[in-house]
């Protein structure tokens, strides 16, 4: 079957690429835009940095083997592996020759790597080679499983072949886990059981630990624990989220129990302390890590994309394992607002950290971006992991939509498709998100219970068929029955738009609310920051929806407050919140000690507002009512409207 | 004079080391805790860590210079050579032997640096060679001015003059500024004007650009603008604030109004907003850097110790420039609040970074510490710049209480000393900062203005002499008169406590008050967490002082609230403040969306908390009572009771 996870035991069982086909709506229509666009935009872009001709240099003649014209980091081979993956699950045309140009550069002995040959594993901290071996071993995957045997394949066997002669029985792990992932799907693929034995004693060896000590601490690699022993996701948040999928597959074909509650704890409570609201992952821009608990910056977030993929590779190993549906809830929420943000709606440039908070209206450096940040989406960065990690899972998205059991088929996420299982075919007809109006349509008729995921904000879901409606709890709504062709299960699902308060451990949003609806995390964006984002309260009345061009945006009430003239941004009293006013820029501030606002200091400067000029943020109040609307728009179309400041927690006015 | 700063002209001129002794009190016990502890726990160090070997493997014999060998980063020369200029200040008896092993490695032309040998001016943006030569040149400088010519000088003499005749014409600086003001003070010890002109066309030099792009982007040494032009300080925080201080340099003894002006701009506006209460300045840790206007997170407050150090010395060549008493206010801020903090109470363990809010109890790893952070301080770091520059600075730090002009004398800084000018002899008796009553007592008379420093804070303050007594406000208060040896000058500071509130446009301590008293910035310590800081939410009331050991510690009423026990952070409602009860734990929190709190999904959590045992912050509420006291420290002293949370900025309740 065409689909990335297949797992051999656990409740559910995944309809892949050949079962669920997307149709238009909001998931078919970036499928369409990463087939016809961001595959091939990432194509360009690696031909250009010459990524790919790393592999044409080293094809065949060693002579060439020159590291001073080896262009990218040292782990750019995975990006074209993980094109390739997605090039398999979109049957993309492209996919034979790229495929060639890698096999070229494969030692006899199933070695690939256009870095390290010569002295080859000489750094597991930093190598990064079995974590390209990883990402190459998934294409192969997605190769057999939409194409069969083929060049690629035979050297996707080569290479695993090889990491299982090498690795079997030594104590050494990779810096960046996602080969032990890679190799339970191969065992899955092939059958072959070497794999599943790799894999499982890369998982077990991590920690004991495996690799040496860093700057940033074991932690950064989920070396400091015993993967069994740890309480929760810490470290580089890719690694880490990457590595418990591998632990989740490991768990499911061994049958290992323990380990699989191990992982569904860390989840737990990961997701209770160290997940933005948006369902992004990773806090720290220093080592792109999990903070502490609660530590949840909204302007320094950094919410890698790609860990927001990772984040919902494991979600749906979790779903597949338990069919416990808060796995589903969470990975509908971060595809929303991470996978969906990431890319621009013209599918040609990309967020690498998506933070919830930008004060400065930017554009990135032009062309190739050096950092992950930049306040507006790159067309490429040096470290360009999440570009092909969105191409990849774009192209194998629909395997993510339903499964099955025993008892029928369940569908967790709402878009337009048509879904074939046991000779039953389902046409899913919706405009979800915008709309909370969710109609299957029974094409051709079948028995079995059909489930509905009714997420958990759905509060007054209602579900009707067979000329009944009934309320829904969050959870799963379920028809039974004998299905005939035209038959129709309609969902309701409430869309009122809801103002979210963070827990007050979350120190860095106290004093703000968000607003939610259905899905959708929104967001006010301003353009060239007029309004000035920093100015801004709402007022937690009901938003008011707005339908533009399809997209559902909601109007809030706010006020824009003075933002005083201060020569030293603390003083003895709490500013009064309210209108900006004229007056309010000519009144001294508050001292920042009782009653020296006269006296020479910085106190001293109080009453003399920087000249306009020289201001970041305006010292004038602007001259905006009070009480005017604030306009919010869903989080992952913000920034295709050029330099803007954007926020999604909004200070609370009074 | 004994001073490391002696310009030739200005409004104020420093009173050096043999003009001012500090005696026993707030900053004599930490000049005489450097000089008897401090100093000697850095070269031990320096020994251990073979960053001293370094020269001697150098010393005459090229055939062992074997860089395999070489121990520590690029830049650790520059260590050595701040430990030099420590020792010079404070006539440490082991610095003739120390300056002797450098000397050894010095080459025929001058060139001197243990890494680059063979190689050397390869790499500007990362090399440091320029830098360790002005850490060079400053200890030269500080020898020259308190024993005058020997081996140290001469080597140091030969190095400048081999930068000259290197770099005097090409287009080239250094990733990392200082030599600026290093050639700028050699010059005024000298009088060897290419010292001078070297300096400027290094300061002119920068921001043409100079220097390569790199991830961080040219701001990160400051070489995106011509210093002149620059609007505020961005980018590396150290290297911000050095650059900063060789301009003001070269625009004193150039006569260049312009670039006075324009670091005073720069300075005025990023005190405005890119500055922590404590003065600490930089937000960032990816690049150790200023953050965006108003971006100033407690938690990941960067604030490295030496860039407390640098914002110090350039407000101190600010104060002599321009007598302007807001420079004096800022360096106390930051003398008190991070210069004194950095240093464990026993001089064997330094802070690198002060945040203002830890939330995990945690010690640093063993032995060199390879990061930054750690809960705790460190004895070493694998980049031990802070507890080097600390020695030089407190070797040198009475240079930086008293300065005179025409009119008389001015004591910036309060604290036990004795002060010499013109015959004029003077005593300072203070227990400042734990009193405000300073006590300047004539020992040998004479003629002239006596001005006290009368800090921005000090409402109501007094001075009195000559049997009458007058309010004064902030700024200088000044005695007039002939002097008679018993003369005494009172001068009154009140020193009650005071809460602060951060301008609404400081996000991340929105909804929190801090307490400040006198020049200190307070905090709250909680050993092992217990209570848990996370909870406590304090009420604005005026704190209660208890004098501990000769310290002040301050109480104020405080809360402890219920955590509750989501599963997911935010949710539909605020919580609502207010004390812990026993209840409080078993009632369901609020759910993550509209009356789906006993639902399946995340939010079916909600009512199950997870096992304390798990609990990184307690899940049960503490049986504390409401409206206890919640005692602050002194935020510099924090840190010395083994591993605690700690925060600056309190959540207030209501």
């Amino acid at each position: 079957m065409a689909s990335p996870v297949l797992p051999s035991s656990g409740a559910l069982s995944p309809l892949g690429l050949d079962s669920v086909r997307l149709t238009p709506g909001f998931w078919g229509d970036r499928v369409a835009l990463n087939r016809e666009v961001i595959i091939a935009h990432c194509q360009e872009w690696m031909e250009r940095a010459g990524w790919i001709g790393n592999f044409r240099r080293l094809g065949g003649d060693p002579a060439r083997r020159d590291p001073v014209l080896r262009q990218g980091r040292e782990f750019s081979d995975s990006e074209i592996y993980k094109l390739l993956e997605g090039m398999a699950w979109a049957g993309h045309p492209a996919l034979p020759e790229l495929a060639a140009t890698v096999a070229r550069a494969q030692e006899e002995d199933g070695y690939l790597n256009t870095r390290w040959y010569g002295d080859r594993y000489t750094d597991f901290e930093w190598g990064h080679e079995l974590y390209c071996y990883g990402h190459l071993i998934q294409a192969g995957v997605a190769r057999l499983r939409t194409h069969g045997e083929d060049e690629l394949t035979g050297v996707v066997r080569r290479a695993a072949d090889h990491i299982c002669r090498r690795f079997m029985d030594t104590s050494e792990t990779c810096g960046h886990p996602v080969v032990e992932m890679a190799l339970v799907e191969l065992y899955r693929a092939t059958g072959a059981e070497r794999y599943l034995e790799m894999a499982r004693r890369f998982v077990e060896r991590r920690g004991l630990p495996a690799l040496d000590d860093i700057e940033f601490g074991r932690a950064y690699f989920q070396d400091d624990l015993p993967v069994r022993r740890a309480r929760v996701f810490r470290g580089h948040a890719v690694r880490a989220v990457y590595l418990a999928s591998g632990a989740v597959d490991v768990a499911v074909e061994t049958g290992d129990a323990e380990l699989l509650s191990a992982i569904e704890a860390q989840w737990e409570r990961t997701v209770a302390r160290r997940v933005h609201l948006t369902g992004g992952m990773g806090s720290r821009h220093s080592d792109e890590a999990f903070g502490d608990d609660f530590e949840l910056p909204p302007d320094r977030a950094y919410s890698e994309t790609c860990a927001g993929i990772g984040s919902i590779m494991l979600a749906h190993r979790l779903l597949l394992a338990t069919g416990d549906v808060r796995y589903a809830d969470l990975a509908e929420r971060t595809m929303f607002n991470v996978l969906a943000t990431s890319p621009a709606l013209e599918g040609r440039s990309f967020f690498y950290a998506n933070p919830l908070h930008v004060r400065v209206p930017a554009a990135p450096p032009e062309g190739m971006n050096p950092a992950a940040e930049g306040g507006l989406r790159s067309p490429w960065f040096t470290v360009s992991c999440c570009p092909n990690n969105i191409a990849r899972t774009y192209a194998s998205l629909a395997a993510y939509v339903a499964t099955s059991d025993a008892s029928g088929v369940q569908i967790h996420h709402h878009t337009p498709a048509e879904i074939h299982h046991e000779g039953l075919v389902l046409r899913v007809e919706t405009g979800y998100p915008w709309s909370g109006e969710v109609t299957v349509r029974v094409v051709r008729g079948g028995s079995g219970r059909i489930s509905l995921r009714v997420p958990p904000w759905a509060s007054g879901a209602r579900i009707s068929h067979g000329g009944t409606t009934r309320p829904v709890p969050a959870g799963y709504a379920v028809a039974e029955g004998r299905w005939r062709p035209g038959d129709e299960i309609r969902l309701h699902l409430p869309m009122t738009p809801r103002w979210t308060y963070p827990d007050r451990r979350v120190d860095a949003v106290r004093g703000c609310a968000a607003v939610e609806r259905g899905p959708l995390v929104y967001c006010a964006e301003s353009v060239k920051d007029e309004p000035p984002l920093a100015l801004v309260e709402a007022r937690v009345s009901p938003p008011v929806e707005h339908l533009v061009d399809g997209v559902v945006e909601l109007d809030v009430e706010a006020v824009l407050v003075s933002p005083g003239a201060d020569a030293w941004p603390y003083a003895s009293s709490p500013r009064t919140g309210g209108p900006a006013r004229a007056e309010d820029a000519a009144t001294p501030p508050a001292p920042p000690a009782p009653g020296n606002a006269d006296t020479p200091g910085p106190a001293g400067k109080a009453d003399t507002p920087e000249p306009a000029g020289k201001a970041g943020t305006p010292e004038e109040p602007v001259p905006v009512p009070s009480g005017e609307p604030l306009r919010l728009v869903p989080y992952h179309r913000w920034g295709n409207q050029g330099p803007a400041t954007m926020r999604v927690w909004l200070p609370t006015a009074g």
